[in-house]
């Protein structure tokens, strides 16, 4: 807690290197493999022995005695609490032993001393991605190797440890193989359940620092399906005094940082009637994300080209989305005949422009757990933006199309390497 | 978790109701009392009856059964983790019932589920105070009132409840005069214990929304004085893509969201020699906080005065520090004749020069945990900034003059209205 003593090779005229890129070299360098199963997990980058690797080859198994019954389809809550699986996935991690072996265990409380670092310094970051039980009765996971790569990125941002995300894929595909039978059973085909790894620091001290114990872990909740609200979802910008995220900061990081801090604004836009703040960015009211999902606007040029447009991640305001990036794909790969895929900067303007001169077509958001959701109102500044989303709100047709082909994808009507099915006993 | 529905009453016509000052009042409604014991807590800040307000007058007693042996002067962790007195005071609240009535107990461990708020969305805020053995055989608690007032703010912002703030401060005062007598003892004179109070969002559920429960709890841990590194303290300025707050986020809560996104740079610059990150903020470089702490400059001016210079609070990028507050209130008072006191955006390029052309004369950081602190040295792209620090890096005479008087207050060598005395029983 106390400032570090001043080592003696420090301060030493290496100091116009970019703090900030030195800092992440030296996290990700921690973890470089080296022989053996071993990386160097200290501070300082310099490989330590006895220091182990996150190995998901290591996982050991502790079946619940008292599983829970699976509850009706379409119940998903209980008083108010995410009703998750049977079992948990738990790996802690310290910077003197590096990873423990990791423990498929009965789902359950965590026991955290009062003074845990993530409890006081957001020491916390996350992922949520599905699996999904497909009509031709295999169990799927849509892009987990996305997942675990910003999951290690965002761990590395909030002074979390690095691992191997390939192992980290593999302990949540170890989770799916043991619920995902029962949780999403063959007889209810089309459904899916959350998956939400974490990692939190676990040190016990005050002292504001990068923690020296944490805790990684996996559980699987059932979660409403939340990409069709009636009429379409409705948005209300962001206001002048509140900013989500900034350049420079962390935006694009799934850190805890990100979500609190933006609750006041969306609790008291949702008062107001509106599902989701559009946040704005700079003087020019760039838009940046739609509540927790990246924004999409489809407009026509003047000149009458049709383009889907969404914000870029070049500077780091937004989250790097893999349904953002899987819509992406798939409208460059089987709509480019009819519409142009543009990441650039935009602004509420030119959307309101839009809007006037009939040029505005759809807008929808997209996230793992809104997946594509088509937007029919934007409410900003006293003004109504009304966007066309279809009958009853469902989507216009480039939405809907999208939508159909990732849903395709994701139960296995389409073969995709995207899918990536999970092994199971029968 | 899905979206709200749209609430008949929504959307009417109010939108250009600033959305931040208008959930912030909200918020703060709920607070207002009303007849009897109640308020309204509920989320449209309608009041309701049967919700309870945090009472400390109904604080129950559980005294621990294993009481801790207090460590010899000097010892202030185990195993790297904080040692924290016996007891610790917890509140619990939720949306439906309000605060449940607080309890004192032994020091422990928290149970919380792997999907609690918390753990994924930093719901999450806390204060840093300190309680101090006097030389006059007091004890006494520093400007408490503030820490709680900012408390009620910090939990306001990162959208947990609102409490009297009142009430935590006789809860911090309880747990004090419990714990203190031992952990303070009377032959201990010139010691201190750092109190944390700390909220926290506990509802278990992934949907990212404001929290339905959550806790408070207090605890006290020693801690080491951190107010002399050997030498002075010296700081690295932030680099150019790295921002700790920004005019519209939320530097000026005390939100853990604040914190585990500063780690990254800080722990690279101790890498390099230093103690903390001088933080600058946009193009022109103004000097903002340092590390987690106010940041002071004492320069004479090109016409010969000098002053005290230090960050404002108007664009709130800044936390509103108790110590940095009752710095300027003694410097106003008791400096006039020799300094004035300047609150006022300033850049790193103005402490350049004013190094350069001989007219710095001292800095210091302050806040509760570095106390009042001499800076003798800031890095700054590339270049060295010499800061005069009195003998062995010690803190020059305003810099001691400040300290002094704060001492004197803290440990009853003055008698001030801003230290406030616990009783003890004998």
């Amino acid at each position: 807690m106390a400032p570090s003593a001043i080592p003696q090779n420090g301060h030493r005229g290496e100091q116009d290197l970019d703090l900030t890129s030195s800092a992440v070299e030296h996290r990700m360098a921690e973890n470089q493999p080296s022989d053996g199963n071993t990386v160097g997990a200290a501070s300082n980058g310099v490989s330590q022995p006895n220091v182990q690797e996150l190995d998901a080859s290591k996982l050991t198994y502790n079946f619940t005695q008292s599983p829970r019954e699976l509850p009706p389809l379409g119940v998903t809550a209980e008083n108010g609490n995410s009703i998750c699986t049977d079992h948990m996935v738990i790996a802690k991690w310290s910077a003197k032993n590096g990873w423990a072996a990791p423990e498929l265990k009965p789902y359950g409380p965590l026991s955290l001393m009062p003074t845990a670092s993530v409890l006081h310094y957001a020491t916390e970051c996350f992922e949520g991605l599905k699996a999904y039980r497909g009509y031709d009765g295999k169990l799927r996971i849509f892009r987990p190797d996305r997942n675990c790569e910003r999951m290690l990125m965002s761990s590395v941002r909030i002074s979390l440890p690095s691992f191997p995300p390939g192992e980290l894929e593999k302990m949540i595909i170890a989770l799916m193989s043991v619920d995902g039978p029962k949780w999403l059973p063959r007889d209810r085909p089309g459904t899916f359940i959350y998956l939400r790894p974490t990692m939190i620091g676990t040190q016990s001290q005050l002292g504001v620092q990068a923690p020296s114990e944490a805790m990684l872990y996996i559980i699987a909740s059932l979660m409403p399906p939340m990409d069709s609200p009636a009429g379409g979802m409705k948005l209300h910008t962001s206001p002048d005094d509140m900013v989500r995220a900034w350049v420079g900061g962390f935006g694009y990081a799934k850190v805890g940082a990100n979500y609190g801090p933006s609750l006041l604004a969306t609790k008291e836009a949702r008062a107001r009637g509106f599902h989701q703040i559009l946040w704005l960015y700079g003087k020019n009211g760039e838009c940046t994300e739609a509540g927790a999902s990246n924004f999409f606007v489809v407009w026509k040029t003047r000149e009458g080209k049709t383009q889907i447009v969404t914000a870029p991640l070049d500077d780091r305001l937004i989250l790097a989305g893999v349904t953002r990036n899987s819509v992406l794909a798939l409208a460059r790969e089987r709509l480019s005949e009819e519409v142009e895929v543009v990441e650039r900067k935009y602004t509420i303007d030119e959307v309101l422009e839009a809007s006037a001169e009939g040029r505005l077509v759809e807008s929808f958001a997209s996230g793992t757990a809104y997946f594509v959701c088509p937007i029919s109102l934007i409410h900003h500044r006293g003004s109504d933006i009304q966007i066309p989303a279809g009958k009853g709100g469902e989507g216009g047709s480039i939405t809907l199309s999208l939508k159909k082909w990732l849903i395709d994808i994701k139960y296995g009507r389409e073969e995709h390497p995207w899918g990536i099915v999970v092994p199971e006993e029968n």
